[in-house]
């Protein structure tokens, strides 16, 4: 079936004018005016931003941490992403037993999808140990459509300098990127343990156990290993401060090449005074909320272009799991939700309140990422050729976030209650429409994996 | 008729694809595939490289300096930017007699354009001096589709700061842009007169009484002024100087906005060394050539973005013209011919030598110059709606710039004999194809006046 | 007579220590301990700081302008400056007759010194036209122990760019330095007519009409020709903004050698708030007092080394004079007292308030202008041989500012009334007791011109 | 007995000056002229410099490393130090027993020191590991006028992040300065196997095997830490590299306290290409001998005030050790003599060789030192009551370094061979000659302990 948006404001990366998009096969057919014959389904855009289908980079809906799961698996999980707007996801794997092959995780997750999924997605490889089989295992697994893998540098699996230095050297040779969660290990479970044998362990010393100093000098000091790697493809997960933002900016000043950065919306629009609420727990997420001058210099980052993609870190758990950590907040599972508010909070947050351009948002929630992550020219934008992954965005409308309304199983939203000007009208994935009128229509197990590729 | 060019790669200043346009009634009707349909002219473009066609927003082809006129008139200048590829042109206009009305040079030089232009054109303002009705007329020129003003800060006509200042603010609230020629005028003629008085009046003494430092400190001055005006547009015409251009990005490393630089290929292909010819003084212009560093400054200018446009300061004197400062480097007029050369020069040494990537070769020849001057998105840009001035490049062709293969009135080539690697296939005008197989198809007058208007 | 200066606590720019000071034949003869011996007179100094007599290089205490005359003569002002802690002073001319003689106002102000001074003195050279002859001169003038100029970038005898370009090559020749008063003339010029047009007279619009960016833009330029003229020695008299301290530390940055700045206690210590005050008149001077920010950054600079001195643009009209601009600031002569003032008024504001260390404010008002200017180790410093001009400063004192305990003719003070901590106690100028007790004890002309001399 | 200095050029950090010093008890009795009476000893210096002894405070003169011991003992340590000008030690302790408290190594080397030491000296306390204890001692050990701690990044008692954190924190207390040895662990131990496994071991692999990506990551994480400490004091020793070197300079930039850097001769004046001699192995210290930019930027860096002092990090084994290395080179003790040539070195290559001034040379190696390390006033100046540590530098004479003619127990110089412009004539430690005409004249045992104090 051919479908023809008509009437509506295209927006690109770059661009805003009026044309219709002609739908064929799943892809976009053509682009222009006056696309008429038999058997076409018309889809009327008047007054609509028409948009490429957004990308979120940085998933967790099928993770497995320590005795806590996500709410989400990947039907409920890409449901909701496509209820919001988010065509395609990039999984990040959770880790794997000690020592496990890399493949490990990729074909478990690759199971867990298959026959679930409604979005399209990745993956992303998780390395938690280096060693010659690893270094190996990267080239077969980016021949395999995953040209990327994540790192931490906290947490259990984080690894040492001279790991990632060895990471980054050879995803450099197999042009893959590589995602790093970036905090001071050290320094992070010094504070968190002082703190507990302080008892100060309300969620607001979370926070405080992670200060943004941590955050910026491993931002820094991961730079410095990916120019020692020969300026190796770097890729900041979740920059959530001024100062490692700053640290982003200086290595890029003295001329090193290939770093990305991502922020998340919560990011930008909550701030560490959330973890003085009642239900301050909720909050715990890895980094914490910042202060409100760090927010503001995060969207100042995206505006002019330090920050490449807004991403969600989507890793919801139960508030039944979160409460563990009630009475001492290093009991508490790291992370929230968040897949399907991205796209309306930020278009409200951002466009309408005027800290972003359309074209900006479209390039940090659909273009950047897919370019980035070799998603590109097949999704994040609309070209002739593309997949007919497309958002309508009414931008008269409204919405409201209410747990009720989201496609997700998580329990609750970071943005409860919360009215966003703009309204998501229609999703439609490889031309397919999946959400209108409010109402999901996909159909479960319809995603594909998409094998990425990233070019020179 | 309609038009289909067919299984090229189109380039934008941000994508590469491979898709077809569909061009009727002058526009671009669809951009796709499968463009069928009875009287379709198609056109190959297999293996080559589909663009907008190229915008020159600096050009001086009919131009009266003292008792000097260019080569070109309308007709023949726009033939030859046709030629080359370029489709639109914004002309610099010739100072008029003292004190004349800003409207004065506007209407002469429609009446010259009119019936012989072959490309579409536009025209900057002349400010030659400040008074209320100078700064009341330039409103009503605004409204006429000629939202932008050239002024000087040396020559007869050089404004002083406080006149700047005026114009600045006036072009703010009128959201007109003020491309300004920046040299230090008193330094220049003092050092012009030194020297000539000291007999060294060669043509290398020419660039000696400009030094690079002169283009710097008028920067510098003028971006502050544009500052004390609110930031008020500004762009800076043929920026020739590593200092020039620090002084562009330190002035937008303090945060202020609306700062334009141009930069012309003489600047980037040509260095001083030329003035040391037998033919050096073929070479005299204003700024002059510079240093080999200066250019290494600025392709890297261009690369990171610091350089918005590439035009050309077009501006031929013929050879007979330009030895009266055979003897005397200040008795020469100053300018060269380029405008047809400027596409492919660019093509050859920016983007078959690396220097520019095709996507960054597009935004500073076509869609930057077209935004930052009110012709977008009618010109500049490759999209449904948009003007369809295309143009064709095969990129493993070759061409020789050779005088009598040019199609202006400038008897001598700045790049006379060079070899360029890419060659112009095929140019478009509004769907009419006025260039192709070497061979001029344009008919006189057919250029049209182009009304701009820059938004907010 | 020999005297001997004990138990005090000497503070240098550098050093802090308890020794006693012997002083001989008006020089310094030795610093250490147990100076014994017939006839020496002997200070106690304990609890006190023995500072180097202070040198204020910016003075204008003998000067005609138009119909105007400041209130003091010679005597008269250095007696003020000697009873405010300062033994030298460097007075800047005023402007002679239309294309005078260099030497002609040197010769003027020899007169007026000889036989009146107090304190010691040397002049600087204006310069207020330029051509061979005033070149040739700078050169005589150098010889004769004035090695420092002053020009103007506004007022009636401004030079051009090309004008300070020569001197400043000719001074870099000579190892002279220029001293220059930097506000942009042709924006003030168009501003204050503007304003008196509007019939904005009242004090506030003087400082309107000489907004922060005309001095930062006159200072940035002026710092690019003395870079045009091989890094000629250059000091930028009275800077009042932020801008202004940002475009000299942007010269530095860059590597250019030989910059000096100056900034004066009313612009540390007052605000532009003070033109509303009922008496704004009397603040009137040029440039104009600035806002707190601007105060804070000039503090700031000081801190950092960034402003290299502290002296007073001393040059005070009797209130009568200034109540003529009383209806129209432009009519009001520019300048104000502050001689007798800067030492304590710096002590209380700045070491005291601990916005400068002790150390600090012996280098700005002290050492550094003596090194600047050619007159160190004989002024500014207390080194063995050095002429003994000493200032004791009781730290634990108090001092009122009031017009009637002042000793110059100004017949009003900037900061009538203003409470000081620290008091002056004695001073000493070349051996000899000058003031103590509150008291003048010097000896009307008994001041020396003093041969300058500028090393490489 | 007194001494007095007659006719010679006195050299501060600030001041060039004719004066003659009279010595009396030890100290400095008074700077001046004229100094009669009997009894009084009369040292000729005229032409000659009269300068503060010099202080070396990062030696390692009595240090067991593994099964290594450095060739000095205190008693040779410190008389090389002495004939080579330099008067005052402070001496880095070596690691002690796993676990020791911090005590522990203090009064071993006190012991060593007493009855051996002819300079004076101070002791820096070694931390080793951290917990309550450590952190308590280092009030305990401040008090008795040990107020400096040395840190290592690298080696077998690295602290990690969370550890220097602490040691910063309580440093900041008790305002005491933590000196770092920064290099990244990690990455080095990395390299080193890495080479070693790949049969790379020749002398050049030392240097590869530390890069200066690892001092500078080392540097710039190491002043996060003391800015996360509330700008603790930090000094960096043996600052090798132009990247290190930026590190500190952008901390410093970011408005960040308390930072000092200390460089070596060693990489001044040597660079990595020692590593390809026959006898590259006596180069291997820690960190290695840089390139020749790492050298000018260093001397850059010294010049313009961005590194605070030079010392020697004098360290050396004999060639027997050293040969233990000859086929791998990480079984080479790390470590190379220095302090006897230090400050003749230093005046030859910078003084004479203008790359630094007579005041800056006095300032980084006599004045700096004592200051940032609680010596000052006592040692590295030239003030009334000062200690008369005092050297007399003929500028005019020569001296070549060769193995026979110093005065320690290291068996090969790193300057073997080399002259030197100027000679030190004589060395005053305390009032008393211990070094003259080439003669070492001090008495074994009679260094002091210098307890020293950071004021605030």
């Amino acid at each position: 079936m051919k479908i023809v948006i008509q009437n509506g404001t295209i927006v690109t990366d770059h661009d805003i004018y009026k044309a219709d998009i002609l739908v064929e096969k799943g892809k976009i057919a053509a682009i222009g005016n006056n696309f008429t014959g038999e058997q076409i389904k018309k889809i009327d855009a008047a007054g609509k931003y028409v948009m490429p289908g957004a990308v979120d980079v940085h998933t967790h809906i099928d993770l497995q941490a320590g005795s806590y799961h996500t709410s989400d698996n990947f039907f409920t999980g890409t449901r909701a992403a496509l209820c919001g707007g988010t065509t395609t996801i990039v999984e990040h794997l959770a880790f794997g037993p000690k020592n496990c092959p890399l493949q490990y995780q990729i074909d478990k997750y690759k199971v867990a999808a298959k026959d679930n999924a409604v979005s399209d997605y990745g993956l992303h490889g998780v390395i938690q140990h280096v060693d010659a089989d690893v270094l190996r295992d990267m080239g077969k697994i980016v021949a395999k459509g995953i040209p990327s893998f994540k790192i931490y540098m906290t947490y259990d699996f984080a690894l040492t300098d001279a790991e990632i230095l060895r990471v980054l050297k050879r995803g450099r040779e197999l042009h893959a990127v590589v995602a790093v969660h970036c905090e001071n290990d050290s320094i992070i479970n010094y504070l968190r343990s002082k703190f507990v044998a302080e008892n100060k362990k309300t969620p607001y010393y979370h926070a405080l156990s992670r200060p943004a100093e941590c955050e910026a000098e491993a931002v820094a000091r991961v730079l410095r290993l990916a120019h020692m790697a020969g300026d190796a493809p770097i890729y900041i997960v979740h920059l959530s401060t001024a100062r490692g933002l700053a640290a982003v900016r200086a290595a890029r000043a003295e001329g090193q090449k290939n770093i990305y950065a991502e922020t998340c919306p919560q990011y930008l629009l909550l701030d560490e005074k959330c973890y003085n609420k009642n239900d301050g727990i909720k909050y715990i997420m890895s980094p914490p909320l910042r202060s409100a001058a760090d927010q503001t210099a995060l969207w100042a980052g995206l505006a002019d272009g330090s920050i490449n993609t807004v991403a969600t870190d989507h890793c919801p758990f139960s508030t039944a799991d979160k409460l563990h950590g009630k009475d001492d907040f290093s009991q508490c599972p790291n992370g929230a939700p968040g897949i399907e508010e991205r796209v309306m909070a930020m278009f409200s947050a951002g466009v309408v309140e005027k800290k972003m351009t359309l074209n900006k948002f479209v390039e940090t929630l659909c273009t950047s990422p897919a370019c980035i992550y070799g998603l590109y020219p097949r999704k994040g934008v609309l070209l002739p050729g593309s997949d007919a992954d497309i958002m309508i965005i009414d931008g008269a409308g409204e919405e409201y976030f209410h747990i009720d309304n989201l496609h997700g199983l998580a329990d609750y939203s970071l943005y409860e209650g919360k009215k966003v000007k703009g309204r998501m009208d229609t999703v439609i994935r490889r031309g397919e429409i999946v959400y209108t009128d409010g109402k999901f229509l996909g159909r479960k197990g319809t995603g594909l994996f998409i094998e990425r590729r990233i070019g020179l």
